[in-house]
């Protein structure tokens, strides 16, 4: 889709720009943060925050930085959760991981580096004129990535303590969900939304941030090494973790997939015509990863 | 000093009731996450933070819960620092390491958790009625933990890149200048205060953060895994590292630190009779560890 890639070139520029560079010593951990933060991407946070935006006539600038800081979150999240005392991954979108590029010290930092500089672009008096609005994002991004969110999910997942479906989808919301959510929380705030638009918004966030958690379950179980850009082959289930797919099944958790596909859709009705290119992003985000 | 017990037990409380609580099995994270920041600990920064908060007639709440932040930042670097991939270093104050009394995954993921919770805090509401005092507040705090302060600092000290002098005392400054420096910034931005108010606690953290740094040096050298809390016995000399006894040795060392704490005695000396405390405390801070 034409505007994803556009969102991602957006992004990639934005934060070329904003990330820091040490001009001693120190430049190993800026240039190990450019390549997890500006390596190949599909920026899909980014652009939700960007595409929502549109609904309410915001700022492009404005929303770009804050959807910058977003991806500087799940980039660090992503160079720590590949560490050999995580996930152990050697390959992250087709490249080697940064603690394979360089090594695990200068990943552990570049990840945490990144998370600092996420705080520091969202701040910033260019992300928005109002202090009351850039101390919301920065409150609501420190929740959705923090110990009741993002890394409570990676918690959860590690532990692999997930008997149910319920189990399953409680780890989903915390470890993915919660930065899907965030990528519309930028415009809701930018906003000012009401209620309605905010439910709607969030009801969306919910149902694709869901959908995608199961696709990655299928690609999981069936996909090759190839399609995901990283070790594949029902590596879940070699481990005996329990997903969305080793509970349902391949075939029931496609026909969810579908379900919260609509699903989603419909809870955009709310914002009429404006939502179109929103609603056949569903599509688009679902059907590349499966 | 009894100053700084009464500021340490303040932190102390003031933390058990800002860190959050998992109730699901991310309690494992939360748990780790106090076990780091809530064991025995100087809180130096906190009492700088609070006592420089007196030459201004500041509000005690809101600097304890600004200094609480500082001090998860603090708990996050200490964490991250000690993995196997960093310093490797099984004791830290005496008891287990983070990642030794849980494991590797937990402690990357605690470290990333606190640093989270450090914005978390800082943003609140409660930490400041301005808005703008707010945003500074986690715009700085960014600036001195992230790749072009702290965490900067760490990657220079790690590549053991530093053959002179001034190379050890960019990485000082980097490594532990900036949040030695930060905890003066708390007061200064909440007071708004002026610029020769400003330059003298600049100063002030400046001489005393490269003291505190020297005298570590001199410990390193000299002192026993009993002083420390952790290995000790020259460990920068027998890894090859220079700092600041390699490079000057042990007597002019202690000549610098001495010159460094008159020195900063006297940037405070604009302040008149308020700033005795803070004047009593150089001594406290470097004897204490000398």
């Amino acid at each position: 889709m034409d505007r994803v890639a556009e969102v991602a070139d957006l992004v990639t520029v934005a934060l070329d720009r904003l990330l820091p560079r040490g001009e001693g010593p120190e430049a190993r951990l800026t240039e190990a943060m450019r390549y997890a933060a500006l390596g190949p991407g599909k920026r899909l946070r980014p652009f939700f925050a960007m595409e929502a935006a549109r609904l309410f006539d915001l700022d492009e600038g404005w929303v770009l930085r804050a959807a910058c800081a977003l991806e500087c979150i799940h980039a660090y999240s992503l160079v720590h959760d590949d560490l050999p005392a995580m996930d152990n991954d050697d390959v992250r979108r087709g490249r080697p991981t940064l603690h394979r590029a360089y090594d695990e010290a200068t990943a552990i930092l570049a990840g945490d580096a990144l998370q600092t500089a996420a705080f520091d672009i969202i701040l910033d008096e260019d992300t928005h004129d109002d202090p009351v609005v850039r101390c919301e994002l920065g409150k609501r991004l420190a929740f959705a990535s923090g110990a009741l969110g993002m890394a409570g999910g990676q918690m959860i997942d590690l532990m692999g303590v997930r008997d149910d479906l319920g189990g399953v989808a409680r780890m989903q919301r915390l470890k993915t969900g919660a930065l899907f959510a965030y990528a519309f929380e930028i415009p809701l705030i930018m906003a000012r939304a009401s209620d309605s638009q905010r439910s709607a918004l969030m009801n969306f966030a919910h149902d694709i941030g869901l959908a995608y958690q199961i696709v990655d379950d299928v690609l999981d179980a069936e996909g090759s090494a190839e399609e995901m850009g990283k070790a594949a082959g029902g590596k879940d289930a070699a481990l005996g973790k329990t997903n969305f797919v080793t509970l349902l099944g391949v075939d029931a958790a496609r026909q969810r997939v579908a379900h919260l596909a609509d699903q989603a859709r419909g809870h955009l009705d709310v914002f009429g015509h404006d939502a179109e290119i929103l609603k056949a992003s569903v599509d688009f985000v679902l059907k590349r990863r499966a």
